[in-house]
């Protein structure tokens, strides 16, 4: 390969974690009590943390790579069909016999804000001698939900041997990451994340604490309409999201963490990469059906050329 | 067929209404914010009024048909072979191409409680052209959900004139079912479908309007453990429901139904269809996942021995 080429070549990055099926319904108002309710429209839809991440990257123009734990079941032959539809290589992930794949129930409301009610099987093995090296994968970087947390802490290790970005996607269960936090090289909550492992809904204290055990490494957390507040060594700040007209936030975070991880990868400063992923999640929101709404590279550049005074 | 044969054969009852694929989903505590939850337990199983009805007409020996409006769909083809594999007649129901089957998302609570959130396609035709006529189908009775209330008016009509019992779930959209109420012989509403209807909560006011509506026509309310409240002409009545576990509510009202029907369809009066369907549900209820609770007439049989005193 020419260095030309070799300049040229999109950034890989690979995915771990999360890959569902998701129903996802349309109310005018979020339910809350134990009635019945009917949609004003559905979807059935791929999603899940590292999945929407690793569409993301490919919608992108990236090399989505994706690692997951999947039953042998025909969910799994769903999800794997739409994510290679996406031009996403599931060849490094696994199907286990007897176990179910995960799906998920989506309720959006008129606001756009969506509830997730998650199944996963609990009986998937904790096998991580399956996972790829990603020394020997030529990736810029890695993404990594935290639903998994032995395979996440293990990828995140391998990956810091390797010299390469690893992202963390902060989110349950934040009583066992700790292993996965330290190996991260950037950390990034949801609001619920940091909360969560936290222990307060008080943004800065809750960053405080986490910069801390990371001794000064990256961390963030993705606030929705309230921007982006983050850490690294002695430097603090926040970048403001983007105003949109928000139909559906779904998968918004994966979103993020795709495009964060991706713009790392392709050699750009974290605040660069907190803008360029805060641009594609807000043009996300504008669609309804999770990832359904997902940018390509030409819709951000658009985007973030009218938004750049 | 000899008259001894005749009298043994089983009685058969006609379900119109939905028939739906429920993915349902087992919680501590119902989520009633717009975070994201993990299920500790999930089914994908069949479910809607008319076809959770028929499912219980089945397994109580009764001779069980549905009439659905369908899409041309995957999800069809699912709902339609398990039901059949119920041993439920489907012949009579309606595939229409590029429309949508419907699906429902289940949350089911700790306590047994459960939130539904159904789609259904606007889009499907409102033609009852295909709708067979009761009286040719050796019936004996109808039971109607009201999910469609063009399809439901016009069955009980035709059930009416062939001399069939024609029982009326009363639900949404409780606004558009005045010609189902008048044309049904017993009208049984959810209590949250007669608050719908009367504008209140109050029990006995509703009862009351409903029934001055039909002429001292058979009214009643299933209230969960409260058990059912029913007027009929001058004699006004409360059937405490039985004491049992409570698992899983989803479809208890529907399963009640179809017992009721098929109770009415063997000549038992209403009073006692109304113990017998009450049996069902509440055996019903002490299983997860929908209508696989739905018992065999000899539980029930054991079950209301067991209660007799």
């Amino acid at each position: 390969m020419s260095e030309t080429e070799s300049e040229t070549a999109p950034a890989r990055v690979l995915c771990l974690g999360l890959a569902v099926q998701d129903y996802v319904f349309s109310l005018p108002e979020m339910p809350t009590t134990a009635e019945k309710f009917r949609a004003s429209d559905m979807a059935v839809t791929g999603g899940g943390g590292a999945a929407n991440a690793a569409v993301a990257v490919a919608r992108l123009g990236g090399g989505a790579l994706l690692a997951t734990r999947l039953g042998a079941d025909r969910i799994a032959e769903a999800i794997v069909a739409d994510l290679e539809a996406e031009g996403v290589d599931c060849s490094h992930s696994v199907r286990y016999e007897g176990c179910t794949s995960s799906i998920s129930a989506v309720l959006v409301d008129g606001a756009g804000e969506r509830m997730v009610v998650n199944y996963r099987d609990a009986a998937l093995p904790q096998s991580v001698d399956w996972l790829p090296d990603p020394a020997g994968l030529s990736l810029g970087a890695v993404s990594v939900d935290n639903r998994w947390p032995i395979g996440a802490a293990h990828l995140l290790g391998l990956a810091r041997a390797a010299g390469l970005p690893g992202v963390l996607d902060g989110e349950a269960p934040m009583d066992s990451c700790g292993a996965a936090m330290l190996a991260a090289s950037h950390v990034a909550f949801s609001r619920q994340g940091l909360t969560d492992w936290a222990g307060t809904d008080d943004i800065a204290a809750g960053l405080t604490a986490a910069a801390k055990l990371r001794n000064g490494g990256f961390v963030c957390v993705t606030d929705g309409a309230d921007g982006i507040h983050f850490r690294h060594g002695a430097t603090q700040g926040h970048v403001p999201a983007f105003r949109v007209r928000v139909v559906d936030t779904l998968g918004a975070g994966d979103v993020w963490h795709g495009a964060f991880a991706l713009s790392l990868a392709e050699g750009h400063t974290a605040t660069d990469a907190i803008r360029f992923a805060s641009a594609v999640a807000a043009l996300k929101c504008t669609e309804f059906g999770g990832r359904r709404g997902i940018p390509s590279r030409a819709q951000v550049e658009t985007f973030l050329r009218e938004h750049s005074s």
